[in-house]
Order: structure tokens, then C-alpha cells, then sequence
């Protein structure tokens, strides 16, 4: 047994930030190493039989658990098929897990099944099996889903992190922010017209258009938790470069800056669930764009930056200014996703 | 939208018996349906590039999550290795998905993932992928862990329940009920001497020992919730035939047996964790239990039933009778894995 200082769990290691990098190194990662999870990328890839396998996982604990342009049951399938997508893995099938409280509606519970099953379709992917278990009243909020994944990675693509070289571009595929900013707006009450609609979608035939059009895409990464931010700081960090990004280039909806400035939230932190972020040598420019704003998800795709020798995430700021991004330990926003 | 009954979610939902099955066909399978779920076996099987991945997934929220023999740790692992091992496969690679509850002890949780690291070595898999979230304090209990599991079914081996024929005889790994029974000894402060120890084990070498030396096993599983009785009248069910079981053959421990009578518990649908239930041709009789015998987990190893034409369990009582096996709403055991 590995000590450990008596330490409790905090919020803010489940926010995605640098406290939930911290506790899945120091709690996880430590004892479960292995060939697979060194890589820490979103899905594990293993060879078989002459292919390769993308397996992931992920737990749901959204609240609310309806926002406008989805709910739990959406986003647990979709946040699956896009860490398959981002895996460069066509899904092939996924698993449903759901830890349910004693007195949950079973009509609410019926429409995320019918979510799953409407996303799942879009994905083209069947929920292939599943558990279900059930807890005392007051031992979990109403409804928590697990999902995992497994996919083909195509043939022609192995996107990681180690493969990011100067001279890359970097693109996101839409405006960022926009799910975290509608569930912020349903917690305060907020009433915009137009509301704020999360822009939870499933990638995997965005990301399939894009691999065709470009093979020798170097990185992808859907930034769900911890934001577009969280991404690019990760990738600098894992590809040793540097990343220069210029702000006035990301996109955001006013209404989603608007939300941000009013309770002082960086939306370069909060929260995407329909949105990939690619990295990619210049040259395939005219190509990625083509094929990803070719798909209705891609529509609103632009080149944010590029890839330098060195460290770190820089921000040329709309003023003219440079300022080095930083990873907060958590946004504070406990159950995004 | 199909229209749902205004119900809400009981306790009895979640514990293995009808009226599980009857949630999981309501909300589930009638919206998920696909090839793979199915067979509602263990797992699902899906042919990959000449050979067959089997997946599957389990939510564990065990309370207490520490008992004799175990935590909710190595039964997370545990019962998804076991779930590939009755499909037949190889376990490959897990993942984990933890939803923590704010002030949840660090060091209990690393105690978990350390029993977790050490069932998956035992079992020989990586946990290959994993996921972290936090939930506000009271709104889970203490730490709930999701398991999938992808594994490479034996080439020989197609164990399903459509396979059983009059003629096989049945037989368990060894002694039933001993899980729950050491769940209930602690629930209810009981000091017995020894303590009642739960089975709780990964079982793929077992399983592997078993089809080396009979390929023709024509069904496994592992009566986890719902105990044995409950993957007798399923298996019964789904293979269209009649089981007779000598109740003076099946094993229990005197002490389980005890704790059983003591409450008003029937053994045969209190949760196994370490035990598998074997189907196969009469002929094979030694060469099954020889293999299965030589495993540590499998010294109990007992036949204990024969299948014949025709439709239920039939257990031929102790004192000569004969009485048909009906499998309860659920076992009145909450929160048992």
C-alpha cells in the first residue's frame, strides 16, 4: 500500500482542470500503469487481429439533467462517440451503465433512453449491453449514466499528441463555450432570446470527413472538461511545443461572451460537447476546412493558431499583447457533464 | 416518443430479479434494440476482422464497500472479468469510471484503485481507460465505480444459452450464496467465527482451464445478483428446456446456510462473486470438473443438475419432493455489488 496524505475529494478535482489532473495521477494513473494509459489520451488503443481498437469510458452526472439542445442521455452517448472520434475510431459499439435513486421518475428515465437511442443512431452505433443498478433515496441524484465505447481507428490514422510539429496550424471546428454557457443560464435563470443551446452532437461522421479529406491529420481532441483551454495546454505540454493563438480568431457567439463577462467565467475553460479541435501541417489548410465545414456540425470551423518550437500556450490578445494560458485548478463548475 | 405508465423507480428494480428484467425490457432494450443486445447474455459479441470482441459493462455501488474477502474495488474488476469469462473471452481491457462524492476520504479511494490494480494483474488485463467525476456532498454515496470490460473470445468456444440440449448436466464452480451472505453478516453486526468471507474473485483462468479441456461447454455464467436460482429458470428460459436440481448437491457453506435461515434469505438468489455456473455434455463429467477442480477458485466445484425436454427449474427437495423454481420480484438485498 502507497501512503497517501489524509486528503477528501473537492469539487474541483472533478472540474477538469489541474486538481483532476493531480488525482487521476497521483490516485489512478500510479497504480494502474500500464502501456495503455501512458498515453493519457481520450481512449486507449490496443492492435487486434491486424487493427486497432479505440476503448474509452465516461461517467454522467449533468445537472440539470434537461438543457436546451439536449440532456443526459444525449450527451452520454455523444461524449463517448467523440472521444472515439477524437481517437481517430469509427464506433462500433457502446455500453450503458446507470446507477438510478430510489423514486427517479421512470418516464424522465424513458425519454434519456430515447435520447441514447436517437444519438446512438446518428452515430450509427448500437448500445450493445448494459447494467443498471438502483440506490436508497438521498444516495445519488436521480440519475448517473457510464458509458464506454470501443471503435476501429482508421487504418491511415494515429492522431496523438506526439506527432504535433512546428509549422502545424491548429482549427476548431465552432464556437467554443456554448455548453457550459447553456447550462450556466439554466442555473441562473437566466432568460436569452434566443436561448442558449449546448451544441452537444455526436463527430464521428465530421471527424470521418475530415480523416478522408486529410489522413495525415496529427492531433484531434474534443475539449468537453476544462475547455478549448485545457486542450491546447495539454497538447503543448504532451507534443513539447509551443501553441500561438490569436484570440480575436476563436470563435464565441456574443451571447455565450456575454454570459462569461457577467459572471466572470474564461471561456476558454468552459465546456464544449460538440466541438474538435484539429492540429495539422498548413499545407492541408483549404482540405480540413472543405471537409469539416462541408458537415453540419463543422459549419462554424476556424484556424486558431499554430504550432511553434518551444513551450506553452501564448494568447495574442485583441489588444496587441501576448500572454501565456494557464490551466486553473478547476473551473467552478461542478457537474457540466 | 412511446408513452410510459407515470411509475417510479423502486429498490426491487435494482436487485436481479423479475422485476429487473422487466425494467431493463421496458426502458431499455425496447429503445436500444439491436443484434448485440439480443441474446442478453453477460456480454455483447461482435465479429472483428475474423475474430470476436465481447464488451461489457457493470456499475458497482456495493455498501458496505468494505466486507470480508473484498471492497468495491476488486468486485468492480472482478465482476467484469467475469462477464467476459462466461462469454468466453480473454479479458483485454478494462475501464473504470469513478463518480465521487465531495469529502469522499482520498485514501480510501486509493485504497480501492489498489485493489483494483491487483485484481486486474491477477486477471492479467490492463485498466486501460478511466473516468473521474464529483458530485456535490449528499448527492452520491461515497464512491460508485462503472467497469466495461472488451475481451477476445476462444475461437473454440460459443458458449450461449441457445446451445443447451437435454442430455448436459450443470454444474457450479462451488459453494453458492456466499457474497451476499457476508454483506448481510456485516449489515447486521453479526460476529460469526470465522467471518464469512465473500467469494469475490476474477475467474478467467478458471474459465480458460475449463474450455482448454472441454471446447464443447455449451453455456457459462456467473450468477452474481439473482444468484444461482436466477441463472438457472434465465438459462431454462432462453434454452427452451427443463433443468432438474438436486438440492442436497448444490454446495453451501453450514455457516451461509445459517445466516440464510436466520433472516428468511433463500440461498439460491443471494449474489455469487466468484463463482461460474457450467453447462456441457454429460460425457465430459471428468474431463470439466478434473480442469475446473485444479483452479484454486474451483475446489468446490459440484454437478448439480441435469437438463431434460420440456420448460422451468425443478429442484428435487432434501426430503424427496419436487417443486418448480420461481424466480422472486428480487431478492429483498439492496446495493448487494
Amino acid at each position: 500500500m502507497i501512503s497517501e496524505k489524509k486528503e477528501y475529494i473537492r469539487l474541483i478535482d472533478g472540474e477538469g482542470g489541474r486538481a483532476t489532473s493531480r488525482l487521476i495521477e497521483d490516485v489512478f494513473v500510479r497504480r494502474f500503469r500500464n502501456e495503455f494509459l501512458a498515453p493519457l489520451g481520450d481512449a486507449a488503443i490496443a492492435d487486434f487481429h491486424g487493427a486497432r481498437i479505440a476503448f474509452t469510458t465516461d461517467a454522467f452526472v449533468v445537472e440539470p439533467r434537461i438543457f436546451p439542445g439536449g440532456d443526459i442521455g444525449k450527451l452520454a452517448v455523444c461524449g463517448t462517440v467523440n472521444d472515439l472520434a477524437a481517437a481517430g475510431a469509427k464506433p462500433l459499439m457502446l455500453s450503458a451503465a446507470f446507477v438510478l435513486e430510489e423514486g427517479f421518475d421512470r418516464t424522465e428515465l424513458a425519454g434519456f433512453t430515447e435520447s441514447m437511442a436517437l444519438a446512438a443512431k446518428e452515430a450509427g452505433v448500437p448500445i450493445a449491453c448494459g447494467d443498471t443498478k438502483v440506490v436508497h433515496r438521498g444516495k445519488a441524484d436521480g440519475v448517473f449514466i457510464t458509458t464506454s465505447g470501443i471503435g476501429e481507428v482508421v487504418p491511415t490514422c494515429a492522431p496523438t499528441a506526439g506527432m504535433i510539429l512546428p509549422g502545424d496550424i491548429i482549427a476548431v471546428s465552432g464556437d467554443i463555450a456554448r455548453h457550459a454557457a447553456s447550462i450556466v443560464a439554466i442555473r441562473e435563470g437566466l432568460h436569452t432570446d434566443p436561448q442558449i443551446e449546448s451544441d452537444c452532437s455526436p463527430l464521428w461522421g465530421m471527424v470521418e470527413g475530415a480523416l478522408e479529406a486529410v489522413p495525415e491529420i496529427h492531433a484531434m481532441r474534443d475539449p468537453t472538461r476544462g475547455g478549448l483551454g485545457g486542450v491546447l495546454t495539454e497538447l503543448a505540454a504532451q507534443s513539447r511545443s509551443r501553441f500561438i493563438v490569436e484570440e480575436s480568431t476563436i470563435p464565441i457567439s456574443q451571447q455565450v461572451a456575454n454570459i462569461c463577462d457577467l459572471y466572470g467565467y474564461d471561456p476558454l475553460f468552459m465546456a464544449c460537447e460538440g466541438r474538435m479541435v484539429f492540429i495539422f501541417p498548413e499545407i492541408f489548410r483549404d482540405e480540413l476546412l472543405g471537409a469539416v465545414g462541408a458537415n453540419p456540425y463543422g459549419k462554424g470551423i476556424a484556424v486558431i493558431g499554430r504550432v511553434e518550437a518551444g513551450e506553452g500556450v501564448v494568447i495574442e490578445t485583441k489588444s496587441g499583447g501576448r500572454r501565456l494560458l494557464v490551466e486553473p485548478e478547476g473551473a467552478p463548475l461542478p457537474r457540466i457533464c
